[in-house]
């Protein structure tokens, strides 16, 4: 029987996110938390990083069950892409990033995308050791998801509304979407991007490129 | 400090699930947890089986802020559809449902819908007292779903892949999906469905008039 005090729990992530965060820091490491539904489209959002992005970065992907994912990345270009199989888990605990780092190259990259569980929920609330957290929204799941899941869109430095290319096909209005992400988080960049014709990624990778540089100076 | 036994609290939820389940039985109330990823249509296929489902249903819709779908769902017919606030909560647990069902009028309809909290992994976990679990996927997710969250599809007795008038539009192997499904639950129904046209509702409306007559002979 497995009994569990959830408090010390949440503690102990916070206290290895912490840890994991001053290594990242230590290697100049820059470290994106991509949040983001089934199929809102972060795993195709790295392939095509990895095909023009022209910085040195890895990826880590979560996923409950299965590698497709990050075997997609790599077949996408020269990148360092690991599967974390949660085993039924609903989001990336600060330990799982712990225990995959040493797989990191030791000529270490600038940039780590750190790919969460596919869901809206859980992930939000748990500290990987990232230096952004990244919501990844999409035109295909509709324009309320901002308001019916709030607690991503309070902590998210940056998010991508991906799959543009569908605006004509479907209805969103996107300017909604920019005002409710603005209400909960006045700071938040946001970038309208489609990972199937390229709009958008300049603009995003500068962003990174400019987060680096500043928390790293 | 909130502390609290996770295996007691799920012990507690089964516990009140079956005591949901006696109850709707009585009521000769024929139950669907419907579980699938934020934007897959859940609400969409409700307001359609709003407009057209000749039979007497009411809806308790789980989110984890706003009332947004319930609303949606009541103003496409005449139906009872009824909000619960998860406050944060990523999947609803049968304790909400039994909170809610004084609500429900007293000439009991022959159906209730219990739309879950957007998510893929975590509800499937949850017994609320249903009798069926219906899992929803939508084609603009990408077709590697079921074997990516494989718990749901362990456990769900039917299958509703919705938005297929996209499919002249994206890549998906709905072959694949089918035979995914099977994989995990030989005896699961699989319908291919669009909530914007109304394809494949009849056959889905079919089943669930059958299902009921066959858990309540």
């Amino acid at each position: 029987m497995k009994k569990q005090l959830n408090v010390s729990a949440r503690e102990q992530n916070d206290h290895i996110a912490a840890e994991n965060r001053r290594r990242f820091s230590e290697g100049g490491l820059f470290v994106s938390n991509i949040i983001g539904s089934p199929g809102c489209g972060k795993t195709a959002i790295l392939e095509y990083t990895a095909r023009h992005f022209r910085e040195a970065f890895a990826v880590l992907v979560g996923d409950v069950k299965t590698a497709l994912d990050s075997d997609r990345i790599i077949r996408s270009g020269q990148v360092d892409a690991f599967a974390i199989e949660t085993g039924g888990g609903c989001h990336l605990s600060a330990q799982m990033i712990r225990d995959h780092l040493k797989k990191l190259r030791s000529n270490s990259p600038g940039f780590l995308f750190i790919e969460n569980v596919g869901n809206l929920v859980c992930p939000s609330s748990f500290d990987l050791g990232e230096h952004i957290k990244v919501a990844v929204l999409s035109i295909p799941e509709g324009d309320e998801k901002v308001r019916k899941y709030p607690s991503l869109f309070l902590r998210a430095g940056a998010v991508l509304i991906n799959k543009v290319d569908l605006l004509g096909i479907m209805d969103y209005d996107i300017e909604r979407v920019r005002a409710d992400c603005l209400a909960h988080n006045p700071e938040v960049r946001i970038f309208e991007i489609s990972a199937k014709t390229g709009q958008g990624f300049e603009d995003w990778f500068a962003f990174l490129r400019t987060r680096r540089r500043e928390t790293f100076p």
